[in-house]
């Protein structure tokens, strides 16, 4: 596997030139309609044409600024600015996954994983990106889909993780984990985590995962709470596709982003896939992913904080 | 806090004279039907009373053993053999445990980590049991109940663990966790298990908690896949009163042995402590627990299986 | 195994009246001259009769503190005031342990898991242990020996645990782990820590062991990245004798509280096993053993930092 | 990153023809003359030219096959069947890594991880492996480096890891991680695995490392035992430069793949990176990775051995 690493520099010269920026907010928060405003105004300073949502909309009744469906801004933009948490971003994110629109996330609170512009300085980094100064991101997202009697029930896109999990019975359930139509192993536990680089520091870091660089395009599986102390974390090509065939399912559930959910029957297969387009994420130039997972995960406080004793 | 062994070695000269000895078989499993009354025939002939419950007379048509429900054995037996798995000693454990019954167990298939009675020795080692000869094992329970709005909601005696887990939404929930009074930390997880030197071995293991030597009279606390990655496996004194206080429930269930079960809200707290009974496991002489899980967790196979590379 | 908890509470009117107090300040350490100098006169001014060692009167060259043999302040002192950090309080502990003499720690930096008074308010906390207002916390010691061909060539007291780990070369180990005479497993490992409650949140908790509250008298077995994935921590009650018997040594060393060690040659034994007398540590009134591991694992900040994506 | 698979398919019709064979048997073990002996008579008999170090030539003292030093067998051969364990072929691999020469495994005993076709069966599937029946895996390696003073004072070839260890002194280790000349952050712990693919079924697991699918070109960083519990595994592309640079180094060590070492003084950098050839591994047609995994590591057995009670 040769690697293409993801992270693209690009300097002002080079710029794409955004000509279309769709606004996002952050839905039923409305101390973001003060800062939404200002942006919005700032880009239109710009020359920029600015597009919102009907929901976004709702938070700048005053503003003249297009208003399109969701997944229709999605289309139309060259960048879209997201205010508002990981959780809007991922949202977001996989509305838009097919149109590789480039993502910016303009976090209000303490900076995320995703969404890494502090609203304090939002729009100097933002005029800095429309000038071109920034670092791109691309990333994989899985494709799965539910599947039964041969007929697939459920399709989505998943941004972090592909999940099987116990239901509300609190049974174990048993599965058979296939990669590439060959037989892996049967399983016993609660639950197995198909995970994207971008999910490794999300559900399946909990269940003993590693951490995964965001530019590679692998796959990592986590059995969760497995029955044989033996099962331990798996990381794939993201070539290859991943079935969990359900063989005892109990109440077991699929789950994907802890967004979409479907019940499972024994038989039933959860089948995970690189989708076919990536996530274009920007970041301020100068970002550096060590830097911002150090201070997420607390390393930087390694020895004020966190540790044993000696 | 001092140490008193719960293994306690009898001979003969001491033996206490098992007089009646109530015979229990796993339920829907005809093929024990034979070993039952082999069993049954056997402990008449040495003068001992046999008594059954209406189950378990159901493989023995031909007998004429008194019949009795099954807790009413559990009172009237000195000694109760149990024909199944683990799961089967675990059900009857449970329903005997305000009486301290002595119980044994005989297993068909693999020994377990309770039934550790072959089914082909069962007439000799039950023999030289009766004879005297036996080791005795004591070992914790836990009591536990669901408190809500100062109620308690229900009342159930645990033999492996209590556990808090997510249902079947998949969203992480929320809790305190408070010992004797005191808050400790609060959680975001998929769950957490409170568990008796015997549930170390079951899903308490699964998650990443240490075996503890049955024993003891402590409770272990081990969290299922916590969001904090400081968050480990606690052990403390069988004294203590472990609570689980649910903040951010979701569709939360409280979990017994894998067996008794109740939805939670938001504010309701499972509370656990040493119930004041203990269950008395007899083995046969020359028992010893280290073979036993050895066996089970595959380490005489250590250097030929579940290893590594070098 | 019954529990009796290792913390009591003493109230003014059952006060034990401490009339010798041993002052012992970390050596090379000039800056604690002051606090010392300070106590020193605190506890004169109370009536106290107030002994150093001849490293801690290095730091008070101008008090009349009568001077002993580190051991002989030990055998005299109703209680150790120790000023430093939980390195310091080991090294005392250790040499004070067989006369059973009260600590109290304080700390010029941040609050150690066992030195949990500060310097900024030392007279006041200390006035108020010497009026009786405190609780005692005892706590089990190991003490161990390494035995070869039959003979003990080293036998030391530990605090935190007793260690065997792979030399210099590199190379796994191989050894058989034997609790009170019975074979347990054969492991090839980095090495085992056999730590006592207290090390519980040391060495032992780096490599995957439980939190063990220090009342608990029970001894954990935690191997160092075992070839074999099913090899667990174990916890195992404190009269019980823990033998790791070498069989491939390699270059391997035991270690003690990471202070004394010694060479390991094939079929030596590292033997460990519950240290007669109890280490018994003060801790002011309204101590909470749990507010100081939420504090020192970084707990409190578990929303805030060493967290997962969601 | 793309993926390129490192297993491809050939068939007899593109056959490379293997014309010149280097044979090397396991040293010091007398037993595998027999096998050897027959093995290249057979090849001798298939027209094939067969060549040997000096090592392998003391096991076939009647034969006439052409002598010449290791590394010169690398250098002539077209394919090197190594008769030995995964330790042989190991260090034939770090050999031969120059010389791209494809290399076939045969185990006496139980099949390695690299060493799958059994002594029984040696002729039969060499013998097809010569019709071109075989799959080829290309496996990467690490190249890295200890540098002092800005000068490189060792530089080796690891097939499975590059590691930073402490010494036999038992204390934790400092220093620094970086990536790509970027600072990751500080750790102290008892040491460092830099782990490739083939590399993570070895030391890396032991210390909860995952296991990556040997076709992938990425390094894994697993840290061993780290004082802070928010230290995970990390996935890097294969592109990354890694460097461990010490702190505070105590006795630490280099080691790689337990085979080559290096003292390590404070400001030490060990330096790891893709090594530019990759190992060539050719497994007899229909060799399935899964399947080798899951008998090395008990998962076919996870029912039967190795599990926890339910």
């Amino acid at each position: 596997m040769r690697v293409r690493r993801g992270v693209l520099w690009f300097n002002a010269a080079m710029q794409p030139g955004f000509k279309t920026v769709a606004l996002i907010g952050k839905y039923k928060s409305p101390e973001i309609a003060g800062p939404l405003t200002a942006l919005g105004g700032f880009l239109e300073g710009r020359g920029v044409k600015v597009i919102v949502d009907p929901l976004t909309a709702q938070h700048l009744p005053a503003s003249r600024f297009e208003v399109h469906p969701l997944e229709e801004t999605g289309r139309r933009a060259d960048l879209a600015v997201v205010l508002g948490g990981d959780g809007t971003m991922l949202n977001i994110a996989r509305t838009f996954a097919p149109f590789e629109v480039a993502l910016v996330g303009v976090n209000q609170g303490r900076l995320g994983f995703l969404t890494d512009i502090s609203v304090d300085t939002t729009l100097e980094t933002i005029g800095s990106i429309l000038d071109g100064h920034y670092v791109t991101e691309e990333r994989m997202l899985l494709e799965a889909e539910v599947v039964r009697g041969g007929q697939s029930t459920m399709r989505v896109v998943a941004f972090n993780d592909a999940c099987v999990n116990k239901g509300s019975m609190g049974r174990m359930i048993e599965f058979d984990v296939r990669i590439d139509g060959q037989y892996v192993c049967t399983q016993r536990a609660d639950g197995m985590i198909v995970a994207t680089p971008t999910g490794s520091t999300a559900y399946s870091l909990s269940a003993g995962g590693p951490i995964v660089h965001p530019s590679l395009s692998v796959i990592t599986l986590v059995p969760v709470c497995p029955h044989a102390l033996s099962n331990r974390p798996i990381v794939v090509g993201s070539d290859s596709t991943v079935e969990i065939v359900m063989r005892d399912a109990g109440d077991a559930r699929a789950h994907f982003d802890s967004h979409s959910r479907s019940e499972l029957s024994d038989g039933d297969t959860v089948r995970a896939w690189r989708y076919p387009h990536t996530m274009r994420l920007l970041h301020p130039a100068g970002h550096r992913y060590y830097d911002m997972l150090r201070e997420k995960l607390g390393w930087s406080g390694a020895f004020a904080a966190a540790t044993r004793s000696s």
